[in-house]
């Protein structure tokens, strides 16, 4: 019998001695290791949290209590806690556990989350909103130190501090935001400090700064010395919070301690904990970005299941921009934190000093391009479509307005799967869209990217290319050397008189199955490959007319001021008739990527058969 | 003769003694208050910083070395001493300078800009593009203590702290950004540090922690006292900068002197500037927020010109707001440090404690209300078009994904007039438009605009209303009580068969007036008033299709991605002929209202001679 057996909410739970949360916590981390190896996630941080969530669900009283996890990839031992634990096992599957905590699935999970760094201000909010009820509810944020990077963490903190709400963030840092050698130190004076013992403390303090001065030891190393003992958390401190930390973060009765010291401070207050990320499962001890968002692996040998050896965009987007980068020592890259996912890790290898790193801040990585155009270097910012969202007021205002040549390199654009809702890339071709100066470009295989790379590299204007996650390969062998297109040109694939697919990007693929399967009818269609959303290609459009009056636009994108409503925005009048497939007006949930696209239509299949109910 | 007349560029000005610089200090302020007070502009902000301006310029080499100017509303006496002085009369006056920095207007401008927080971003791409090209310039960034406020300055801070590049940071700090009780030690230690007398600061800080300590102060005082004395710019130096400061900013020789001391320094420098706001023209010292951005105003009395009497859209929604407020407490104000411009300082007025100004930060401010919403509120977020353009993230993942009933008052949306290119507010119809859950709607008059911020504080859903600068009178006395529109549903003010108006907001006025001109010409054209982009009355499409095949749209908002689009979407294939009245795919330029009105063909005369030509 398990101790996980009895426990459906953290009510059961708070049953279980305080001896017996080790054992939990070891249950726990053996059912997500278990499910994960099966359904994939992200699995390092959450074996990360494990022991910290217990002790935040035994300190504090979810649902009444708010409990909101930054980001939310590492909530699943809190989902196992909240009542979800039986169906854990459907985790990120279509109508299964979403991968990250979301308001409509459960009343534990005070927040959606899925973007990084919104917990503090999401804390703040509740604070206020506690407070003018005066309702008397708990608030706890948990935020990575890579979510503490982003921009919007430190205007919640900077709020946070000047309001002085009853608040507490716990930065959970599993990469040492502050350096690991105040560790010792530092731990000490937060016990201190949580009991209270500040007259101590000071003696302490004092003791210290003469012995060091008596050493006589040189300026720089007394100031920085004396600031790390006094002060590990200034940062923090400056902006209005209590400091405490760092303490060890997979000692639960340690944990569970200071929390209830901590619970009945009025100010905000910083609980800087330390983690292992992947902690109790050895190979993602080992590998944490491996082991980050992970595909199935086998349990005990560690090692992931490979699916079928497929070249991915990413990897043409990395190879290609290293062999430019080779020939053009003015290409700069940029990643907000996502070396590997963006496939710039190895350029990172190939160029260190052209590779920047900015982290969780996408806002600052397109205005950091923009000057470095605007210095004359060709930077190349690659992040995801969804993350991308936060940096529309960067692209127009630093980019376009000036019309410099930065390259936006937008993967996992359209569905990404799994992740679901907060990470679809579903909004790109509209938020880009309607900004002047800029040109928008989707590859239908890996030669296009290629050459849409160099396209863009040599354009001297801002560029975005969007492309999807996922295999690129449709048996198209790469290119030996990549060669520019001409802007605002799209290729016909296919001539045929009864209907026209205009597709953007991966979707040309599809279209192109899609009249296969026509041409079985009898039904002969003409596959447009648009190359560019911006500018569009009007005399292909034109031309088509000639041929028929029959349109289908297919992109993976939202349908309102996507790809499609542009082409009926210059067919309008013209007599055609389209019909748009794309994303409907509404969030899409998680599923397979293979299970969405069918849902949406995004098949040869229902393409075709779209197309026979038009003629 | 006048030092200024002899000064066409920097180079001119180094040849003046420096005992001079006073005097040109003095002349420049007379001239940027001689010209705004005709023209009207930024006025406080500039003032502010004449002394550092002509600093900056005395000690670096601009346009080799590059000085960014974050916001850039405070760049006239930049302007004034870069070859742009005699046109200086033209600023913000169509084709005339800009009243920002701008590099297609000087090669001393080094970054356009306008939106905040930016130039710590800006800076660190030039100090990297330098060192990659082996070049050799120096980079100057002045920010504002608000803009520091902003997250994008943090990125941009903590990416260049970790580089570690050699560029300086000035914090102008008109509002001491940190305590001003400080002042006098830390100016001390600026002195100190910048002539590198590390070791007698040493001593001073040991027996001034002793002083402390023999007083026996209590435990928080101490500790308060010890990290001010010892670290004044702790913040900044956790983030990796050198601190300096603060130092006094309206003395130039002894500016001139430090910016000499710290022109080397290979690390990132902060210098922390204290300015008073209006310095040299009284009326503006008195009250630097009413001639932050001014009108006309006479030099003597330091009155401002007023225009008619008008009732203004915001004072609108403010009047509105504090009414709804006072009957439901859950009613929340959020501003992004734009109190007076959004009308909430009223607001701040009758209910301090659920106002909140959250600093430059949009993003956060969204978030927050997102929360508030969760935690039972119901939250306004009074944010300028061009500025919201910041959190189009924040409205996607943290609002409309939880569907939060959060209101989005969107002011300043459309063309804004002299503040131009990254002022106006050209996008929002199309960043909010494809946004699921989001309703979007836009008065055409003051008395829709109570009714439609009443309607969507009680419609649970989030909402969006956007609404232009300047006046909302047509001659609509206000309701005494607001009342709940339908949502969804459109209005037709005006029925005729020959020619339909779809009209958006402030424009369903000038369609009326066009529609009184056609009559003239015996034409009669329908009017109607759209109240919202989303969700679209296609109902009264339909209905207007009966009437009439041809349609005039007309909306301040770029074509691409906007109401007119929408509406072709739907109306296509219907056999309709719509004309499309809305903004070009380009930055618009500066100038006043009413001639880029006229100039974009937003007037009764151009949208009647539009619909003469379709019949």
């Amino acid at each position: 019998m398990k101790i996980l057996d009895n426990i459906n909410s953290p009510q059961d739970f708070k049953k279980i001695k305080k001896e017996n949360l080790g054992d939990l916590a070891k249950e726990i981390r053996e059912e997500i290791i278990n499910i994960i190896s099966k359904n994939g996630g992200h699995l390092a941080s959450s074996l990360g949290v494990v022991d910290l969530s217990i002790a935040i669900h035994y300190v504090f009283d979810s649902p009444h209590d708010k409990i909101i996890w930054d980001v939310g990839h590492q909530s699943y031992a809190h989902k196992i806690l909240t009542g979800r634990k039986n169906k854990f096992k459907t985790i990120r599957m279509h109508s299964g556990l979403s991968g990250f905590p979301k308001r409509s699935e459960s009343e534990y999970d005070a927040f959606s989350v899925g973007h990084s760094s919104t917990s503090i201000s999401a804390a703040l909010g509740f604070a206020v909103a506690r407070d003018l009820k005066k309702e008397d509810y708990k608030i706890v944020a948990v935020i990575g130190d890579g979510s503490m990077t982003g921009g919007l963490a430190f205007e919640g903190l900077q709020n946070a501090g000047h309001l002085k709400k009853n608040m507490l963030v716990i930065l959970n840092d599993n990469e040492m935001f502050i350096s690991q050698k105040v560790g010792a130190v530092a731990g000490y004076l937060a016990k201190l400090l949580t009991a209270g013992m500040a007259q101590k403390f000071e003696e302490k303090i004092m003791k210290t700064v003469s012995r060091f001065h008596g050493l006589g030891s040189s300026f720089g190393k007394f100031i920085k010395r004396v600031k790390v003992m006094l002060f590990p958390g200034m940062l923090f401190e400056e902006m209005g919070f209590m400091y405490i930390g760092p303490v060890q973060g997979h000692n639960i009765n340690n944990l569970t301690a200071i929390l209830e010291n901590l619970k009945d401070i009025k100010d905000p207050v910083l609980l800087h904990v330390i983690t292992k990320k992947g902690k109790g499962y050895a190979p993602a001890e080992k590998d944490p970005v491996k082991f980050h968002s992970v595909g199935k692996f086998d349990i005990k040998s560690g090692k992931i299941a490979k699916g079928e050896a497929v070249v991915t965009y990413t990897k043409v987007f990395s190879d290609t921009l290293i062999e430019l980068a080779q020939s053009d020592s003015k290409i700069v890259a940029v990643t907000a934190a996502m070396p590997e996912g963006t496939g710039l890790d190895k350029f990172a290898e190939k160029f260190p000093d052209r590779y920047f790193d900015v982290g969780i801040a996408e806002g600052h990585a397109i205005t950091f391009a923009a000057a470095m155009a605007a210095g004359g270097m060709h930077p190349v910012c690659a992040i995801y479509s969804t993350f991308m969202q936060r940096a529309i007021d960067n692209i127009i205002h630093d980019v376009a307005l000036q019309n410099l040549p930065v390259v936006f390199a937008i993967d996992r654009a359209g569905l990404v799967g799994e992740d679901g809702g907060t990470h679809h890339g579903a909004f790109d071709l509209s938020y880009l869209n309607y900004i002047p100066n800029l040109i928008i470009m989707s590859p239908s295989d890996e030669n296009e990217l290629q050459n849409m790379l160099k396209t863009a590299l040599n354009s001297n204007k801002p560029c975005a290319i969007r492309y999807p996650k996922g295999a690129a390969s449709i048996g198209t062998a790469l290119y030996k050397s990549s060669c520019i297109l001409q802007i605002g040109k799209s290729t016909v694939l296919r001539e045929g008189n009864n209907i026209c697919f205009l597709a953007v990007g991966n979707h040309v693929e599809t279209c192109l199955k899609a009249s296969d399967l026509l041409l079985e009818k009898n039904v002969n269609a003409s596959v447009v490959n648009m190359r560019f959303l911006k500018p569009l290609d009007v005399n292909i459009l034109k031309e088509m007319l000639l041929k028929t009056k029959k349109f289908i636009t297919v992109e993976e994108n939202a349908l309102i001021g996507g790809f499609g409503e542009t082409v009926k925005a210059f067919l309008f009048g013209s007599g055609a008739v389209v019909e748009c497939i794309g994303l409907p007006d509404k969030f899409i949930e998680h599923g397979s990527l293979k299970f969405l696209r069918e849902k949406y239509g995004f098949t040869p299949k229902s393409i075709a058969e779209k197309a026979l109910q038009m003629l």
